[in-house]
């Protein structure tokens, strides 16, 4: 079982926009990051198609939370990124063969099937209990105050290009 | 998040064996099935690395479960055909970049990971909580005592080729 590697810069990036106080371009998530601005903006579009972040277009443009980050969970960004299907699909084995059985006394999922739905529902109501505020208090709890107050600045500072722009002037 | 096709067929398997008097040939359990052999030779195969099954060899020969099935879980089952790594991988993405932390300072995982890893444990215990036993309880359960004792006598029978065999006779 694998999840998608985007669900890791998604919920990175999500904890990064609590910290801001005005809409973060993708291309300085990236930067911040250290990782190519076209893997990210992939995973951006992926959180907006599925309405935790929007893009707020302008010159002082880029993401915001669509909502408080308390109320975004991390099942939300990793069924954003990666999807809300199940780990486990059910092809009604139970009913091939000579010895299948009818399908109209398959009336509820098999033991199997039930067995896999019930560990699934544990796997998400875990990640529906945690909420991007809860990471970012986690942040703060494991490196002291400064660490996201220090994303904030920076995040409102210049980004490379704008101080590289600014040395050729 | 996807697990391999194999494991229902896996589990499925496992169940069968379960109230087989004698080993049973791979290419049975395909007949029952209604599965290609060589796609369902390969879950057995890798039930076999994993010490769940082992294959008796000889003109009787076949599948057995190596242990009672109250003693193997779903959780071995899914461990041998899909793997035991961990679904989330952390990359250490708070090491990057121009604000990253530290190595030395990062000596337990951060919050997004240990939250993934709570998830995948809640989901790691309930797979473990149920056993194949179990689960062939579950059939009779759903089916009735004669639905695992149908595919036993089966199971004891002459195969299809057997009989096309006789009848060539």
């Amino acid at each position: 079982m694998k999840l998608s590697g985007g669900v890791e810069w998604a919920l990175h990036c999500c904890v990064v926009l609590t910290t801001a106080t005005q809409p973060v371009p993708a291309a300085r998530l990236a930067e911040l990051h250290d990782v190519s601005a076209s893997y990210l903006a992939k995973q951006l579009q992926a959180l907006s198609r599925a309405g935790l972040v929007t893009s707020v277009q302008g010159k002082a443009g880029g993401y915001v939370l669509t909502r408080a980050p308390e109320l975004i969970t991390i099942l939300d960004v990793v069924a954003a990124v990666d999807g809300a299907q199940p780990a486990f699909v059910c092809t009604e084995i139970r009913q091939r063969g000579p010895l299948g059985a009818a399908q109209e006394v398959c009336t509820r999922p098999c033991p199997i099937a039930r067995a896999m739905a019930g560990a699934e529902a544990a796997w998400r109501a875990a990640l529906q209990a945690v909420s991007i505020a809860d990471l970012a208090a986690g942040v703060d709890e494991d490196y002291g105050p400064t660490a996201l107050a220090g994303i904030r600045g920076w995040l409102s500072g210049p980004s490379d290009s704008d101080t590289a722009a600014a040395e050729r002037r």
